[in-house]
């Protein structure tokens, strides 16, 4: 019955340690199905060289309630649920640990835009979730989590597919898009961009800091790649 | 006799080596028996792709004697050994040479902590045991490294296992949990929070330091994976 | 017909995967036909896995027609076509995103000869072309890229095939050589020649900068390699 | 006849690709026979997958005379051969352009002893040559490149075996052993050194410098491991 929405979020899970985003068990991806209803995601503390299709849980997005599996699902998962009501294009997200991507979320800073390999996937900044305070971390804080990213995205007055990523301070990156396999290939870009943003910044060692890439060439590649004027790659 | 003690010996050290923590011959890896009499660790100075579970050493824990195989034991043993003698619900324990926990080792610094991958495994910062002085570098050199790591651990008035591991001033890390298996994995997770904790200051030029995470958020994620309230995984 | 012309491309492409230059899709290669005509070059957005002889797009370099291939040419064979206008001992262009190189780019600095490594396959600094204004990231962006490429580099006065390869402020690396071989060679060396200035620079923290290699040295090391008195490897 | 010296050179030779040490043709390895009159060292230029035994240059110690093979050492001969002219207990040499040693040496600095894993293998910090002028830079340049490294080496008056590598400004790390083979772990044990002194030094970012590791200790290794009184590895 949820075998395709099993085999896809399966598939975004292993694409996570293939591009090395996600060491030990430290990642996850979830699926949401066509009609927004059920989301498929990865059980909690699964190795990824033993996880299964089989093994993936399905969860009712309204009531929580698992639909399908037997195992527990990752505990993050009320956090992609929160995001899947508040981004209602977005139909894939993961988590990871990916190393420049938490160097930056620990030391909670957005990624500025330095060169045009961020800008041909980012619009703009790649925001960082605030710090929750001692009551948000109680027994809400996986939706907390979700919620405070929904927030720093959505003052940014952007389609979340226009900045597929966010960084939650103290922890780590969330990427979505319109798919669990495009929210990893997010993911993975998020993490080169931050590599890079990480070893520009390492040029400026006196605590000066590198300008951002200037607005208009942000735009043209970004518009290279997505919109109505688009004229990266074979679909057009 | 002694054979399951030794085939889990070596597989730990092999961990060691799959998990990039051990260059060359540098770490070795020990298991004690149920009833905390025999100690079984790796030969000293083997290559760890000749390594046989055959080669493996087991030591007497209260005497020092060697109890079988005919091989000289790791040069480390005498620190394992007064460490299963100070913790005693350890059961496994490694030494590395894992490069990102050996440079906050060279500058003789603790690891504080600055994010939930840290908090997920070690509960506060990881201490980094004082600096030997020349007298006791002389002939109890490996027996007081073992002290200065508990006397290090135990100020902080802390189970071991809630802090599975430490540095010494000036050489690298130890790790160590319920078994060998289990401290080779907490070495790596160790070094992987060393890495992080490194890019984490790198962002820091100027001298200023990243702010720890939250005692709320520390604690809920430590209490997510450990104790009565853990919520992480299967086992529940 | 194009047949070798395009063999030579699609070799060129994956070597810049092979040597770890062009993470995804993130890199392209061209290679010139000894009349100066033909520009064989990677179609847009085709991964290297997928990626044949037999896709490689073939483009008429004075009026920039398609003259063999069905699929759209890299997003950036204007660069490329100006670029060997302007090279006229240019045979083989690459451009990447590889991360020293990618870093330098975005904090908009040429690369200094800091060492013998740098000196045996670049003659005097790595030059970065200049941020393009807002006018020049429109319509005309990819052929003002190879503008201020080709700019850069005759400022130095210098045969292109002394300084192989330069940066692009906010972007990355280009290379080029006596063909895309050649020029893929150049992009790996410039790369690890990025990485070692990089680190270099790391060991000045409080805002020094490294000295040069001295021309005594910079010279005997190019001169040991290039020219008519050199006595480097098997050709002489 | 020069087999067997031959076949060890292309050992270690390979060795240096296998432990990452010397990118594309960037290293070299020799190997000296017992009667130190015949140098073993691998031609210039040619790539480590294409080398044979075969290939390997026997060169005459005395007055450089080319004794077997066909193809044309590597230019970095008279180096070596100065070397072993000046450390009459050395049998092999190594030349690589691994990445962080290369930074020292760009950096024109030595290595000081931050810790145990450096005084398991060097007894004190490992010099860094000083850069050559202009004349030294000339047609003697090679030979000077060896000159200076004995000099840095012989200045703190030591056997060359307790202190078996030293850098040279502005170009590259050599190391030496008993034998080649020796010589390229010795160079590997350079290099991972290196890396950890690198990473160390980058948790001081203000300018302030790690402190050395006592010398107490710092005997307590060298002498674990060699001389008399040595109690590591397995044969005492």
């Amino acid at each position: 019955m949820y075998k395709k929405l099993k085999q896809k979020t399966l598939e975004a899970n292993l694409k996570l340690r293939e591009y090395g985003l996600a060491p030990f068990t430290w990642g996850n991806a979830s699926q949401l199905d066509r009609g927004r209803r059920y989301m498929a995601i990865k059980p909690s503390g699964v190795d990824y060289s033993a996880l299964t299709a089989n093994d993936v849980c399905v969860i009712d997005l309204e009531d929580g309630s698992a639909v399908d599996g037997k195992l527990n699902p990752s505990t993050d998962a009320p956090t992609h649920m929160e995001l899947y009501r508040r981004f209602t294009n977005v139909f894939g997200i993961v988590h990871t640990h990916s190393a420049y991507a938490t160097a930056f979320a620990q030391a909670r800073r957005p990624i500025p835009c330095y060169g045009t390999t961020h800008a041909d996937y980012f619009y703009g900044e790649i925001p960082c979730a605030r710090m929750l305070d001692a009551g948000e971390a109680g027994d809400e804080y996986e939706v907390n989590t979700g919620r405070v990213i929904a927030e720093a995205l959505l003052e940014l007055g952007l389609d979340p597919l226009a900045v597929p990523g966010a960084l939650i301070s103290g922890h780590g990156p969330f990427a979505w898009g319109g798919s669990a396999a495009e929210a990893a290939a997010n993911a993975a870009y998020l993490e080169e961009t931050a590599r890079l943003a990480y070893l520009t910044c390492g040029l400026f060692p006196a605590g000066a800091e590198p300008a951002p890439l200037p607005k208009a060439i942000q735009d043209r590649h970004y518009f290279r790649k997505h919109g109505a004027g688009a004229y990266y790659g074979q679909a057009r």
